[in-house]
Parts: C-alpha cells; structure tokens; sequence
C-alpha cells in the first residue's frame, strides 16, 4: 500500500489534509529546479527563499549538485524525507516518471507545470491518461497540468513560476483566487494592489485533471481568513465538486464571484486550443454559476472590485426583477451608470412616494424623476447623508449606487464620509466620477464596494443581483457523459417516457403496417408518421402524411409512407406508423432536455420555428427546476411575448407549458436518459394547455464505446 | 441696426469671428460674478486671474463695487467698452434682461450659466422663447443655456464655473472637447491627466439653443493645432451643421469621437427631464453619427483613450466585415479581447497561410490558430518587433491588437519598445494586461494607442471599424420637424407617391362603392380594402375583405364594407375601396421612411410581423440611400437570414428589397414628405421582386399648427 493510500485509509479528514498540502506544505520538492534566469522553474526556489517560507525546499535536479545556493538532490527517491507537495517543472514524459515516483514514495500532491498533455494531439492525450492513472493508483493529487503554481500571500508560500509574485509589499486580504488562466493571476494581483485590494491565496489551476476547483476551494471554505473567492474560467470541469463548493460557500455567506471568457463563439473556440477540450455553450455555463449563487462579471475591473459588494447584498428576492436607486451629484456621471445597469437587466427606479416623503422630511430637496439628483448641494455631507440614509432603507430598491462627482477628487474625505457612514446598512454601491484614486482607497479601506467605471460598477450590481440562493448540491453528469454512447428510442417509446414525468402529449396509436388500418379512438383528421429512431428527417422522406381525413385515407397513407421512404431513404423498412390526431396551437415551442457534459443534467426551452432559432431565443437552466425557474425561463424566451396577449392576441396556456417544463427536467432523476428532445410543444389558448406532437429520446447504451 | 448686425453686414467670416469670441475674447463681461466661495458664479473671475488670462474682465454686479478684488460695474450698459464675450451668470428672467442689453450694445456672444429655461414648464418654455428672440433679433450668438462655460488649456482662457478647473497642470493636447453634460467635462481632464492625455479646448454646450456642436466645432476645425474632438452626448442637436462639421472634419484627417448615452430607454428618459425635449430614439442617432465618421465610444474610459486609434485609421472598406488580428504574450489576456471583441461585432481573426510563412520566415514560431500567442518569447523584443510588423502589413487585417502581460509592468521600456517601433504603420492598439501606469504612459507619449481594459481596447477598435467615410453634408430635417403638422394620404394616394419614387407596389382598382362592382383587370382573388386615411387598423373594423374569388363575390365583399365599417367605426363612411390582387410572399417587412426631427430624413428596414416587432429587429439609415448601405441594412436584420437560404428554404429576392429601400430613401428630395410607411412590403423567391401591399404617406400641412 502506498503512503498515500494508507493515509487515506488512516481517515485524515481529506479535505484539511488537501488544504495542508496546497496551501501550508511542510516539505516541498520542487522538481526541475534550476538556475536559469528567466525561467519558470528558477522562480519557486528563489520566491520562496526571498519570503521566508519556513518549511524544507529540496530542489530536484539530476544535472546539477546546487541550485540558487541550495544543495539539489538528483531526485526525489534520493530526498531524506517524503515531501507533502512536489512541484513538477520537467517536460511531459518527465513529469509522468515522476509522479510514479510519487506515487510509490507515497507524495500526496503534485503540481504540473507542463502543458503537451490533453491539448497536443493523440500522443499528449495518451500521455494525459497515464499521468492520472498513475496518479489515482498511488494515491497522489495532482494539481494542473498546465499550472503556474500556487502562492498564499498571508504566509510566505510562494510554490509558483510566476513573475507576477516577484513583486514586493503585495497587500493580503480575504479573498481567494482560482484561474484557469495562469498569465491572468498577475494581472489580479497587480491591479488589485492598485486599489489596496489584496488576497489570501491564488491558485492556478491549470487544466484541472485531477483536482478541481471546486475541491480545492472546499478545502479552504471553512477557513475563517477567508471571506470569499473569485475565479476566472473557460469552461466549467468537475460540476459535481463545484457544485458542493458553492453551496457551501454560498451557505456561510462567503461570495464567489467569477469572470467567464467564452461570450462569443470566437472565445470559446480558444479554449478548445488551449486545453483540448470543448469549453460548453456559455449560457449553459452562465446557468450553472447563476445557479449556484456566484456572481458571473464580465468586466476584467469588475473581477477586482466585486468582493465587498457581493459580500454586503444577500441574494436577491427572485419574485420581482431587480431595482436599484441612484442617487448623484453630477446628472452625466449617473446618467452613464442607468444606461449601463439598463443594457445589463437592471432597473434603475422612481423612489416611491413614500420614499420621496421621508427625502423630502429629511430636508433633502429633489426633484422627482429616475435618478435622485442632489446636484451641487449632494457634495454637502448634510445632504448626502439623509439621502443614502432614506434610499438604503427604501423597500422598494434592492441596492443603492451613489455616484460621486468631483468633490471625489477634491475633498475626497469630505466626499467618502456620509457614504462610508450609510454604508452599515450593506446595500451601497459607489460610483466614482472622475480620476480620484484617494476617495477609491479611502472607500476601499472602509470595505464600501466602489467602482472606478460605470461600466464596472452596473456589471458587478447586475451581477450581484443575478443571482440566486443554491439549492442542494448537484451531483453533475456521469464522468463518461461527454463519450457514452446512447440509442435512440421510437416516438412511441419516447412517448411512454415522457408519460413517466407527466409531459402531456398528443394520443397515439401504434400501427403495425400490415394489419389493416384501424380507426383510431380519437376519430379524424389525423397525422401518419413512420416511427423509426434512425430517421432523422421523416418528412424529407415521404415519411409523413398530414390531413388524414377518414378510414380510406388512412389506408393510403399507411401504404404511401410504407413503400416511399425505403425508396427515398435507402436502408430503412417501415414496419410500424403512428397515427395521432391533427393538433394545432397558438405558438410552438422546442422543450429540451440533456445532460450537459460540462455541468451535468439541464432543461432548455426555445422558441420553435426558423426564425427563433436563428436569433438564438431560449433560456436553459440545470434540472431539475421548480415552477418559479420555470417561469422565468419562459419569460427568457423573447419570442414568447407574442402568446401573453399582445395588442389583442390570444393568450397562450404558458402556466401549463411552465408545468410542462418542470415535468421534463425530473428526467435528472433517471440517470439512463441522455437527452430528451420535445419538439415541437404545440401552445394551445389560455386554459387548453400544452402537447407534444414529436419526441426524440436518446438513452445511455453501455455496450457503446 | 445693432452692432452684431452691422459686423455681420460687413461680411467678416462667421467662423472665424465666432471662433474668436468663443475661444480667444479680448474683452469678458462677467454678469453676475461674485465672491461667494462654493459658487459656480464666483470662479470665472478667479481662475481667468489664476491662469494669466491676458484680455480685460469686466465683473458685472449691480451691487457691488468690487468683486474678487477687482473693479465691478453695474451693467452691461456701464462697461468703458463693449465685451466680446459676456458670461450670464444671474438667474433665468435677469439672464433674458442681459441678453436684451447684448443686442442693444452690439456684444456679439453670450453664454447662458442658468437652467430653467426649456426643461421648466410653460413658464420656462417662454422664457426660452424670449431668450432666443432677443438674441437672434439683436445679433447675440448663444452658448447655452446651462453651460458651464469653456476653457482653452493652451491659453489663459478658463471661462467657466466648473470646479474642476481649479487644478493645475492641466496637460494640453490637440483634442477639442464639446459635452452636453457639463459635469463630466471634470471626468474628462482628471482621467486624461491621469494617464498623460491632454486637451486643447473643451465646452459645455448645454441646451444648444442657439449655438450646436456642429457650429462651434467647426468654428475651429481648421485650427492646425487642433488634431481631433470628443464629444459627449445625450442626444443629436443641429443635425445640419453638425452634419457640415464632420464632413469638414473628416475631409481634414481629424477623427471625432462621441460617447452618447440613451442606449437604454431608461437614460433615454433622463435626457427629457434635462432638457425639456425628447432625446430621440439611439439608433438613429447611431446612423447618424456612424454615416458621418464619428466613432461611437460604450465605454467612459474608451472616449479618452480613442483619440490616437482613430487618427492612425483611415475609414474602413465597407465591402467586408472588420477582422483584426490578435498577438500576445498571454493567452488569458487575449481571450479577454477576443471575446469583447466578437461582442462588438469585430472577428479576430486567423492569419493566412502566407501571413503565417512571414511570421516562420522572420523567426517567430508559433501554433496556428485565431490568436497569434508568442508566449514568453515575446516578451522578447527580437520575437514582437517582427511579429508586429507582419502583421501589421498583412492584407488581410484591418488592425493589429498587441497584447502585452506581466512584462509591461516589470520591464516597461523592453515591453513597449517593439510596439513603438512597428506603431509607424498607425494600425496597432495595444491592450496592456497588468496595473502598468508606466508602460501605458510610455506608449501614450509616443502617440500609440494604448488601453488599461479589454473592454475599452475592445469598444474603441469596433467603434473606429464601424465608421464610414462621410458623404455629401446632410442638410437636416426643416426646423419644426418636431411640431409641423402633417395630413395622411389615402392608400391609393400613397401608391401614386411611391410610383413616383419607383417603389414597387401591387396593382389596385379604386373602385366607388356606389358603382357596380367592375371586374378588375388584373383577375381573381382580389382584397377589399377601404380607402380611408384616418382609419388606422382596417381589419379591426371590417374594412378589408380577403380571398374575393368572383364577380359576385366583389360586389357582396364591397357591400359588406360599405356598411360594416360605419358600424364598427363611427363617424366613418366608406365611399372608395381599393381592390388589389391577393399576393403572396416568402416573408413580409416593414421599409418606412420619415424625416426625423433628430437628424432628419432616415429610412428604415424592419422584419414583419409581430414577433420582429417585439424584439425590435430593424436597420435605420439617414436618406438617401446607396445600394451598398441597403444591402448593409439588410444584413443587420436578422430575420431576414431566413430569406437566404437556410437549409434549403427558398431565397427570397433580397436584391430586389434593397433596391426598394433605395428607392423609397429618394424621398429625402421631396420635402414634403413627412412620412411613408411601407407595410407590409412581400418578398417573393429571388428573381420575382418584392411588392408593397399597403402604404400610408404623410405629406407637411402648413395649416395645421
């Protein structure tokens, strides 16, 4: 038995022994240290001496008897003792050599420095699958591929190759970073410093092989240092430890917040070249996050500046849209944060009149309107005070932003006082105006969420006001779901699943083709279709025939689908039709539902027709959901506007398509469906519900490989 | 007849003398000016005296002897000679009082400090009134009302109450600034200073009353120290002469910038409570300000860092979508970029095949793919310098982004030295990744266009790409666009209209109800539709018949709208139907054209039907139209994809669409023309056209008030 494995068995709670070994190791080997300037493998040696790291560094180098002044080892079978963490900076086929030898000498973490794994063609691939099946025999962690390391500045570990960390006097703070971009780290660092803002530890985590960010996260959430977390992603791996992460996370009221890359089909595509693997449709991504209570930003400043807000809110009432007030000196300067917070979904609004009741009582003289205007006199404290005292108090506003103008830049303390004093109340954000870097750090220091930018300040409030409380954790997919097989069913067999959720659907009849037609129960005008699972496309190949109007008719289009589409669809037989009735509806409507590789089961609906699915128009959500989900999922879907009675139309039964949804996405609940394809969901008027007149039911077949 | 009038008769060039008064007056009177620390009124006197203003200021105040240690006059009347440049700064009735003796004394510019004039009701609706009529009468030029004033950073002109001003060590630069909100003019200096940017003259326009942008920009756009403009706006003023500005400009090398709020209708509605007027809708105010070369800015931070960008790039070719390359050194940053800028419309795109032998032959390897990532090596100067420089003249790309990481904050002078070098080609903007005020001051210095966030970088280079070369200076709509009263014309009227224009609509038979029904000659089925301008929803009050298949069938279908529609709609009666043949098409748009009282004459494609209606897919341009920008149009709506194509469906004749929108644009030659709306216009399969089968035109009726 390996050390590792024995360790384990020895039941070290694993998560603090996983925390130990990352963040507070005892003995690190840093392999492949060397002395060249320049390079990735000099830094960790050189960092950790230069900020008094207290454990034991043995550098690892065949070649070499010395490395910065240390005595090197020429490897780590040679070392006196076992380290707790090794640091892997040798090429691809060195690093699997290596973490063998970890595994035998019992290691329990290893972090690879290296790329040329799972994004250089088959023999990096090959090479992958080694690395982590000797990794996962021997009981070894392995932090990366692809990792620069990892550094936690409240003590002086500093295990990483990147420059960033040469940096003296970076400040500390609460927060702790993952990244899948290791470059993006330095930036973090460098602009948080900028801004006084400072954090506890960064983690670049690489391609995520074996750990994960949502495990190594957890290792550390219950630390009372730590406050919060940011990360920056491509994609979402591991969902199912990410998923435990965030609602732990979200549980203890510490935020996470995280800036994805991947908006645009172009990002995506990056992502894809650097790691090998596809990074996930983005608004599937964006539900996972959302989901999980984290704040997903999509400015670089906002990543920075979002902490202390995200902090201060709680997660927003889901039963109305978000409403912030806006409260400003300089008429411009808050005009630009209301288009922005408008573009990202959130409303800017009309005090009440109960709210411009108490202003006025306050003394505080504005006039009605969208924004609280307090003009020059805003810059007087006397002023400002009462007005974010009234507003952050106000009911109908989830937030407040106050912008400050030039008085920021000019009295910066007589400007930041009354918001630093109001902003007990936790629910204020700042906006500053013009360039005035002391009122940002005194606002800063004072923990009040301000902004440099009004496009930073209405993505972080947007962002923060997106979210929504966990719910339980979510398992995530199979950890084969991205390469099972699966099969097909029938229409008729998909059907009967959807008859175990309750998904309402058209009556049918099977029909056997060489029986003679039967009059189905449910009387004519009916549909015939060829039911074949293989058949994508059925009326491309004569495989349906509609308007089937009486007995003699469907005699004929039994025997016209039997004999066209084995002419028009080499290969194909039909054996079986189904007959249902004719159904019409006010609008349709594609139901969906999948488990997502990336982040396991979901449940999308979008609109049906050539058009909605050139716009993109659908909304998506892991499954299962409840019926408020789905109601706002419908209310995602643009084109559905045309079924709430506009100008006169006739409503569309959207309460029973909402039920419909709800009742697709408890197929997360039966692990053997892969996919389940409703389309389309016939919408009938107000009160006459929803029906499926097509489904495609994909299951998982475990003899496909 | 007054002085003003009497300089004007003597035919001295208006821009000049205007340019002049505004930015070089000799003689100052400052009505109103005070002691009072705090006041906006209190520092024109002290900062023309702090900044070394070398021309005489005359403080008016009746009653006071002395202001700010200076001599005060009690009037206009009693100054030893008459001002070039009087700064009204005494509330709404005083000021019109001042403008009064203006006229009189022959004072040829007045600034207006107060607000209260058109945005306060009727009382302040006639002041405004009074305001303008005096001055025009009197010869007085106005800036204003509710202007800040202005200032000239290359001189001692400092004419303005804001604050912001009181700094010292401005920086000056080649950019002249025009905001209509004069608060962010302090945003404006405070940033620019912060990263070296400096300003040449900068204003606050105000209300724009009297004098506009267009005519105060070009008062100096022959300046030869003046490189460029910045404007920031809530709405468009003046279209004519801001039109006649940007062609001048554009023609002289010198790009101008516009950040415009109101992207949202949220901010759209602040500019109503500002200004008393409505702010029109964003984008037709974007048509306008992309047709005339203006570079339209999302981000605060991009309308003060876009200036070198824009004059490094001449206006794009308008044949092909904008492709900019990407280098970096960090993958992470880069992503960033990418993403924003895929957002912005702007692909980065792949090098070609030749332009990656270049990069082989001079000695940068790298992987082929959307971003060219030099990775640490080019942090290496002999890696960037030839990397920047073939792709910097590779066909292929419109622009080149450099992305530079962690070394342009650890080695700024060894980072930027290669971009400086290849930045003589003027097609390079450079993203830098970390906190590195030192690098980017470097590169702002050396005239590069450099940008502190991916989003900034990102905005400015699809805002310099979306740009096209202006045309022929656009008039404007006739000055009571807003409030001219215009009559509708009968549909069969409308038909006559857009024949003269080559429109192309479907026959019809004006047909009397009281006559016998006559066969049409244009065969069955036909469409029964009543003729009657003031009806607006036709079908609602029974006033269109469809599918008439026969004689007798006409007769009862005119019947049937002859006496339905008085019922349905009373005080209605029904004298004329129209008869047209019933069409057919693919797919069904809305083509208008309107003079918008905005920026004047726009046409405007829109898909039909009622989902494009609610999500607000259309294409907006000024009138008249090439053939070119039809076909642009086109492909901005969306659901028009459905008519190329897709999967097979028929194409519809898209070519014969856009010809329709240019022909229906020719009505800007028609002043007349209030209004023409074209809906729904049927696209048949390509090569069979399109055919208007409805249309309703508004003609100006100078009777109506």
């Amino acid at each position: 038995m390996t050390r590792g494995a024995a360790v384990a068995a020895a039941g070290v709670p694993a998560r603090s022994a996983l925390a130990r070994n990352l963040f507070a190791p005892r003995r690190i080997a840093l392999v492949g240290a060397t002395d060249r300037v320049g390079r990735a493998a000099a830094r960790p040696l050189r960092f950790l001496h230069e900020h008094g790291y207290r454990g034991t560094v043995y550098p690892v180098n065949a070649r070499r008897d010395q490395v910065g002044g240390h005595r090197a080892w020429p490897s780590l079978r040679a070392l006196p003792e076992v380290p707790d963490h090794a640091f892997l900076m040798v090429p691809p086929e060195a690093t699997v050599a290596a973490v063998r030898e970890c595994a035998e000498l019992g290691v329990p973490l290893a972090t690879v420095l290296s790329g040329g794994f799972g994004e250089a063609g088959e023999t990096g691939r090959e090479l992958e699958r080694e690395l982590l099946d000797c990794a996962r025999a021997g009981g070894v962690r392995l932090l990366g591929p692809n990792s620069l390391g990892l550094a936690d500045l409240r003590s002086g570990l500093r295990l990483t190759g990147n420059a960033a960390f040469a940096e003296a006097d970076l400040p500390t703070g609460g927060t702790v970073v993952a990244s899948q971009s290791g470059s993006m780290i330095g930036a973090l660092l460098s602009r948080g410093k900028a801004r006084g803002i400072g954090f506890a530890s960064l983690v670049s985590v690489g391609s995520e092989l074996d750990l994960g960010i949502g495990e190594i996260l957890d290792s550390v959430v219950d630390d009372p240092e730590v406050t919060g977390f940011a990360l920056f992603l491509e994609t979402i791996r591991h969902p199912g430890a990410l998923s435990a992460f965030a609602c732990r996370a979200a549980g203890l009221g510490k935020p996470v917040i995280a800036y994805k890359l991947g908006r645009s089909a172009e990002a995506a595509e990056l992502a894809v070249s650097h790691t090998g693997a596809l990074a996930g449709e983005d608004d599937v991504a964006d539900a996972f996050l959302r989901e999980h209570g984290i704040a997903r930003v999509s400015t670089l400043d906002g990543l920075i500046e979002s902490g202390p807000l995200a902090a201060a809110t709680a997660f927003p009432d889901t039963r109305r849209a978000p409403r912030v007030a806006v409260v400003t000196t300089t008429g411009g300067g808050a005009a630009m944060v209301v288009d922005q917070l408008a573009l990202a979904g959130v409303e800017a609004g009309t005090p009440s009149v109960e709210t411009f009741g108490r202003l006025a009582a306050a003394g505080v003289e504005v006039a009605e309107g969208r924004i609280v205007d307090l003009t020059l006199a805003g810059t007087r404290p006397e002023v400002m005070s009462p007005a974010l005292e009234v507003l952050s108090t106000a009911p109908e506003f989830d937030m407040v932003v106050a912008v400050i103008g030039s008085s920021a830049r000019f009295d910066p303390e007589l400007a930041v006082h009354p918001v630093v004093e109001a902003a007990g109340h936790g629910r204020i954000a700042v906006f500053v105006v013009p360039e005035a870097p002391e009122a940002l750090r005194l606002l800063t220091d004072s923990g009040v969420p301000a902004f440099r930018s009004p496009e930073s300040c209405a993505d972080v409030v947007a962002a923060v006001l997106r979210r929504r409380a966990p719910g339980p954790v979510r398992p995530g997919p199979r950890a084969d779901a991205a390469t099972a097989g699966a099969v097909s069913l029938s229409e008729a067999r998909s059907y009967d699943l959807l008859d175990t959720v309750g998904f309402p659907r058209a009556p049918f009849l099977e029909h056997d083709v060489v029986r003679p037609a039967v009059p189905p129960p449910f009387g004519f005008p009916v549909v015939v279709k060829v039911d074949d699972a293989s058949l994508e496309h059925k009326s491309d190949v004569g495989g349906v025939v509609l308007g089937v109007a009486g007995p003699d008719e469907l005699a004929a289009a039994i025997e016209r689908v039997r004999t066209a589409v084995p002419q028009r669809a080499p290969g194909h037989t039909v054996s079986s039709v189904l007959v249902q009735p004719m159904a019409r509806g006010l609008g349709e409507v594609l139901v969906g539902y999948r488990v997502d590789p990336h982040v396991g089961p979901i449940v999308m609906v979008a609109a049906g027709g050539r058009l909605a699915e050139l716009l993109g128009d659908r909304a998506v959500r892991l499954a299962p959901v409840t019926p408020e989900v789905a109601r706002e999922m419908l209310g995602e879907v643009r084109s559905l506007e045309a079924l709430r009675g506009f100008r006169g139309d006739e409503r569309g039964d959207l309460a029973a398509l909402a039920d419909a949804v709800v009742s697709l996405s408890q197929l997360a609940a039966r692990p053997e469906v892969a996919e389940a394809e409703v389309n389309p969901v016939l919408v009938q008027a107000e009160g006459e519900g929803v029906v499926a007149v097509d489904a495609l039911v994909r299951v998982y077949d475990d003899r496909i490989r």
